[in-house]
């Protein structure tokens, strides 16, 4: 399957790439990297990565948002959330990690649907988008086709967590084996709940 | 402190950002990237990371290295493993993850050093370099000032650890939290030993 993961500067290191990890050393996922205006975006902790500009991003499998200190300046931008809005409707599958999920909030992909974040934006979550039932202890949730995670390296579990759902419980255990991770299985054992 | 981050084609994907997250979100480092010849640098994964060249890395501080599919045919390649030789010998510490630890072993940086290295290559390891003490149950080795992890995500563990060691115990619990990952914190204990 093809995921189409969506950068912008600020974007958080290891939201993106603990899943990128996963999907890819997997053997079943193949990754793209977009972002609004194309060229290099560079993440909070400095990687500069090569991305093509959204617009030709079509008919995702799977569509991949992490979160970082940069989704508050992607709040506000009306064409980067009208086209996640867009993108996330063909996709088969929506992925976010972190506070990624305010960006699907704002583009309307959350509303009515279970969902969690990065527990210290638990409250802004709340505030801002109530139209979205925010649960406070869970690793990740699993909406229909909508997975999002907690902070960080919750979604690395949550890949995994994907992966098993799609290809099988025994090529996400193997997966896990092969990049030696302990793997947080349960997305209900939140060791960071609110 | 500066990271010197050194990639190559077919660099694993989270050997490199796992370090990278946390030795940004420690607010203690930061890590600039480079490869042989510069340019675009794609992880095995399928990550195009935007570098600069090798000679342009001067009194690295922090030497960083991934392992990766792409490790074997840069131990064939005399110009990078000389660099390699000569960043080592100049930096303050030096760093591997997984089969990163080849490279080091092949530049002569591990003769006669503890190491350790991805237990799937560990038979491979001990064959090609039987100058290096490998062990076959370590999360990470430290000897001096060079730090080795096993396999993966074995990386970010490490980091933590050297964080602990470098900027207090404190920084690294905290950066941890901020992650919301649960840390691995004694390099003894390692779910996969040989």
């Amino acid at each position: 399957m093809n995921v189409t993961a969506i950068l912008f500067e600020g974007f958080e290191t290891l939201d993106m790439f603990g899943p990128v990890e996963m999907l890819g050393a997997s053997g079943q996922f193949e990754t793209k990297f977009y972002s609004l205006e194309g060229g290099v975006v560079t993440s909070h902790q400095g990687v500069p990565v090569q991305t093509e500009m959204l617009d030709e991003a079509h008919e995702p499998e799977v569509l991949l948002l992490p979160g970082g200190m940069g989704v508050y300046a992607m709040l506000e931008d009306d064409s980067f959330i009208e086209r996640l809005a867009e993108l996330s409707k063909k996709a088969t599958y929506v992925l976010s990690v972190c506070n990624g999920a305010f960006l699907y909030a704002r583009a309307g992909v959350l509303d009515g649907c279970r969902a969690t974040t990065y527990k210290a934006r638990m409250d802004r979550a709340e505030e801002m988008f109530p139209q979205v039932k925010w649960e406070r202890s869970a690793r990740w949730i699993v909406d229909g086709n909508i997975y999002v995670s907690s902070g960080v390296s919750a979604g690395t579990d949550m890949a995994l967590g994907f992966i098993a759902d799609v290809c099988g419980r025994d090529c996400a255990e193997k997966t896990a084996r092969y990049a030696e991770y302990t793997w947080n299985s349960n997305p209900e054992n939140d060791p960071f709940a609110c």
